[in-house]
């Protein structure tokens, strides 16, 4: 396997902290050689999303992958419905921009509930719902199991193979446009990793492959992600391993962390740029 | 199913923050009711076992489960026959007090290293040798699958299936004294757990059923652990999943809480006999 370099790596742009408009950081993202580029629904916000499209072909990126749905399953009829909604509006958000994805974060427990059980058979047909939209957009949906400590509040989907049963109930003959996004932060202890790796490239379903480090201590259940080598996930095994499985996309670098949100996006930009190589 | 009282019930130490002797402790945890009780080693540093076992046997109280392991991956051959030998004494403690399981906390990665699979098989390795000991003695173990936000620093056991996998693989006839400690808190998120219960119950692995609750949110990684009745796991639900697998043990509540350390013995006693009664 060749060393990874930025061209092949995609910045998720929360890894820079949302301190600079979208517009500078496309042109960091790009002067630092990335390839491409992962912008979150917030930056957008008034925005005119096909004027940031152009500056994101022009610079020379692709949008590998739009910043992500909100939850799906929820405590109402009508809630789900404004869900469903919202969701909808970021799908075409994410047509316009091209992105290769629309990273699905599926939503924990609603509020008041303690039936996870429910949560997880409300998403599969919520899910169900905003894939024909998704596939008269032409976006390609990415269910990104989270760690399971995000059960409750964030992703009621934790496991590879989970996320995966989740693609297979609602799209039985993998057929249509939805995969998984493969975050080495959520799944890395997975003792079923390799085989669920293995699962998703023979189904086609590996959409993105995101990366950074777990740290050890962690002190943060949420911002205390860590800088690619500096904690004790096997990088390079894993991007091994999404590559034998199938998968040609960029390394997308997401980290969620109150340190590096602090630091200026030049030094966060060229440690990444720095790091990549070594996995 | 009748409803938990608290004669059903054991009160893991830990709860109670280990601000008094444990001769106290004993004598709070009879006179609210509570028929088990599961000591720490820190606890008996420096106590006359024997005399200990004495007393909790006086107080009309089993010694449900022993906390615990040390970490059994270790960095050198040097310090695995180290931390054995520390397993073994832990044992012989066990035996003494009349402990019905030694609980196994497993370890996670060896200072320095990133190789999980490693750690497992590492794991594998030294829990075969632990369990002659254990045998010898007549304590059974309780494989303690931890939550995977622990893989790296302190189990690199994570889910109740990855457990029982490991219990198979050294006693692979299923004749041997081994078998899970089922925590609420590890497992409540797992897609799995349903049918993990259900494999444990059938191979008549469930050696504990630790109980607490997940709160929303959760501010700490270790020491945020909720009262029953307070997050949002369905212990009534996990409850009757473990009893219809054929568990008729106590549930031993287990509260790592920087909020209830603080709170005086007696009330956390007293909420914890009160809101056993709704599980």
């Amino acid at each position: 396997m060749k060393p990874l370099v930025p061209q092949d790596c995609s910045i998720n742009t929360a890894t820079l902290g949302f301190k600079a408009p979208i517009s500078i950081i496309i042109d960091d993202v790009a002067s630092h050689g990335f390839g491409a580029i992962a912008p979150w629904r917030r930056e957008l916000a008034g925005e005119e999303i096909r004027a940031v499209a152009r500056h994101v072909r022009d610079a020379g990126l692709k949008v590998n992958g739009y910043c992500r749905s909100g939850p799906i399953p929820a405590s109402s009829a009508e809630q789900r419905e404004a869900c469903h909604q919202e969701n909808c509006k970021a799908l075409r958000e994410a047509a316009e921009l091209e992105a290769q994805c629309f990273v699905i974060v599926a939503g924990g427990l609603p509020k008041g509930s303690r039936d996870i059980e429910s949560a997880r058979d409300q998403l599969a047909d919520g899910l169900e719902r905003l894939l024909r939209e998704a596939e008269a957009l032409g976006v390609p949906l990415a269910v990104e199991p989270l760690h399971p400590m995000y059960a409750a509040d964030r992703c009621c989907i934790n496991t590879l193979h989970h996320a995966l049963d989740l693609c297979d109930a609602v799209d039985p003959d993998a057929s249509r446009k939805i995969g998984v996004a493969i975050d080495a932060y959520h799944v890395w202890w997975d003792p079923m990793l390799r085989d669920g790796v293995a699962r998703a490239g023979a189904g086609n379903r590996i959409m993105a492959f995101h990366i950074c480090d777990w740290l050890v201590p962690t002190r943060d259940l949420l911002m205390d992600r860590g800088m690619m080598g500096d904690g004790v996930i096997r990088l390079h095994e894993m991007r091994q391993m999404v590559t034998e499985a199938g998968y040609r996309g960029v390394a997308e670098i997401e980290i969620f962390s109150d340190h590096w949100q602090t630091v200026d996006n030049t030094t966060t930009l060229q440690t990444c740029a720095e790091r990549v190589s070594k996995i």
